[in-house]
């Protein structure tokens, strides 16, 4: 691919996030009854509430399905939530066509090989730094920080700040 | 500004902290309702006590609410919390008038950029090591220790020792 | 031993894991009325889950006894699920029995002195990487990923690679 | 002091440990309710039974007070737990008389200012790796370990072995 990374970055309008390992370091805490428990870190709630305030669609696909994230996930401002999606490839086209957007338009971030498939399809495949082998190897970005640590709000403010929506007049004095 | 990083910590009478970030590790358990969990350390609590019993206004704003997070501040003595809130740079200002203190006079700890703004108007900006970039850049002072491990002990144990106010008859053993 | 490691994976025909140190990080909650509360690993889940469906069997075996964990384990497949066992050694027995298993078959991870009859006896020794010394002496396999960290996967991975069924097409892009 | 440390160890005959920062990492979970949730390892709770199997007095002494604590270690087989103490000297005085003990047979692991008092008249004052600096001078042993990830079984461990008490058949072959 002839473009820089910073040109895809500029093509960005959407963002898909997978939720386990991604958006938490995925571990699941084991309730009593077997519920399964996510930690999640307000440094990416923050810059997912940017985007989402930027005017992105921000979507989450998962496999895993849990009432708790959800809500947390809502409360970010989210309204594009895919939990218990056994077939990620269907959403993805899903998510396409409803926002109308091209494959080479959309970030997606994934850490397993269930998210391998989609990411074969997407424009901006990318990757939290613990991810496993095959993903980082499909991905166009590994960000340097963990699942769960901030690598979502990595990849949000570095695609915001090229399109100078990060912060607005923060923006101008940091980058 | 001429003033030595000692003579700073001399002229401070009162502390504001920020929660996620500073008081955590900037994670948040999602319980089955949404509701966010924090984990807080034992050895900042310690600090926080020490503080207020030598007399130090302690104060917490947060943009977060949680009824468990004040629960436990009030527990270690701290009247002054104010959590949910949108506007930190009014809350502060009233702070300043409630206590009848000056900028220079205050230490403030924040990890993220809603903490800028009251950044740049506080006499001792200060961040845990893992702020955001724009965080350090605008603090006098950057821990070595990062949210949730210890970084708000760390400031509060430097203000008492140069204040001879830490641990009394420890304080001549240790400094 | 004459046989390569490659040669020992490539014999196996079932597992048997520990819980505490091997499927969690060793760490246990403490909720109000004592009860353990652990957390694992998603991208473990995975594995044991792929192990499952390629047609292993997988075993548990551990001294700990918890309805969050059986739930959560069976909500994977597995259906060998031993908590609360006194005699590690006696249910061994009885899984090679039940299974028709020799014991060259058998992977094993363990990582404290009550797995260390057991693992005398097994073929495939494992342990992760923050075992205690002497199990680490008396595995064949030290994974270097601590426990409750991914050590799971990374056995089972390896077995299954080895024998060319872990995840069919992904398989022959990246070994 | 002339003995050497292993001459030390072999003096012992109780345990002393305080609970934040040595049996768990120094991070509470704070429930809605306030209620402080705290962590243990596993690999430390099955030291303290080996030391009880063998006969040791293991004493808990805690300025907190928590009744999953309390549960917890009442199901290690541990008797003394002292917890909500706000004289910790008084109830180490206490523990000599009931257990008719002298100073240097006992073994106190504590990591912060309100231990410092008692490790000052303890015969083996000792603390985990991120004990503050006060605490680490007044110790005679550092463990490489932090607190909640394997202090406490380390310094037993050692004990046990100098005794020559640790897990009975194991000890020949590991030491």
């Amino acid at each position: 691919m002839a473009q820089s990374y910073k040109e895809l970055l500029n093509n960005v309008k959407g963002f898909i996030f997978d939720v386990d390992g991604v958006l938490t370091n995925g571990m699941v805490t084991i309730y009593p009854g077997g519920e399964l428990v996510r930690q999640m870190n307000i440094k990416d709630g923050y810059a997912l509430k940017t985007a989402i305030d930027a005017g992105f669609p921000v979507c989450i696909i998962s496999g895993g399905s849990n009432i708790g994230v959800r809500s947390r996930l809502e409360g970010l401002g989210i309204k594009d939530i895919y939990l218990g999606v056994h077939d990620k490839i269907e959403k993805y086209h899903e998510i396409l066509e409803l926002h109308n957007l091209k494959p080479e338009e959309i970030v997606y971030m994934g850490d397993d090989i269930p998210d391998y498939p989609v990411m074969e399809l997407v424009g901006i495949p990318c990757a939290p730094q613990d991810a496993v082998p095959e993903i980082k190897a499909v991905s166009k970005y590994v960000s340097p920080i963990k699942g769960g640590e901030g690598c979502v709000r990595d990849i949000i403010e570095q695609v915001l700040r090229v399109q100078e929506k990060w912060n607005g007049k923060f923006y101008a004095k940091f980058d």
